[in-house]
């Protein structure tokens, strides 16, 4: 299976896809899926862009991310460290861990996110949580929702 | 976790190493492990640099690769069908499929390879084998081992 990039991160025969199918904890961040997983490697790749000024949901869940960041720059909140991060970057965001992208200079954000196929929703935070983020006056300035 | 691209398709902290360990059937390539995979999400996350002129080994082996290519170009065989790569052009190497990468331009061949975990070891083509892909003279014309 060969999957041809055909130039701007769009790739032949791949649709471009909402970030999410309802809610408005996001803004401006399109969804492509590369690969789908197999049981033999039942990791799923997407694609994800965030156009400049948008934002991925803040958000946990049980299970892991891998993100190599591909297009451009932006800024990453994973627990309570908050990355610049930039092409090429790699991260691991753990089991429930607060986690936010955010696409902060002018360029789009773009990045890979690998993820297991089988995994349980994301949770987003209740009122006591943001209370708790809150408490960090870098938290509070950077997450979004 | 945060591994940090530090220029020219190195990340901080993260060790180059050889492909393989021994052999002489690969050419002017190296390794580097960028995620090792973790029970959650079993996948391995490696980076593979081709040299012009260099070659990743001629194998098959029962488990899958997803492959991003993610600097310069070169060519790839996939069973019976050779691929022109070039960046951000994704690739899936099905089970007990041969495969083979060439830096076959004047730049190197750089590419993310996902794999499991846990995984069998690859095998090299016997005799018989290299008679049959001989059999088709792009095949034939393309290998190196």
């Amino acid at each position: 299976m060969f999957i041809r990039h055909s130039g701007d991160y769009r790739w032949e025969n791949v649709q471009l896809l909402a970030y999410k199918e309802e809610g408005n904890h996001f803004k401006n961040i399109t969804r492509q899926i590369l690969l789908d997983g197999q049981p033999e490697l039942p990791c799923q790749v997407r694609y994800f862009e965030i156009a400049s000024g948008g934002y991925s949901t803040l958000e946990q869940h049980q299970h892991i991310h891998y993100v190599v960041i591909s297009r451009g720059n932006g800024d990453a909140l994973v627990g309570d460290a908050i990355y610049h991060v930039q092409e090429k970057d790699v991260l691991m965001i753990p089991s429930l861990t607060w986690h936010q992208f955010r696409a902060t200079s002018d360029q789009p954000l773009g990045f890979i996110c690998l993820v297991h196929m089988e995994r349980d929703k994301a949770l987003l935070p209740t009122e006591e949580d943001l209370k708790l983020l809150n408490q960090n006056p870098d938290i509070a300035e950077f997450i979004r929702c």
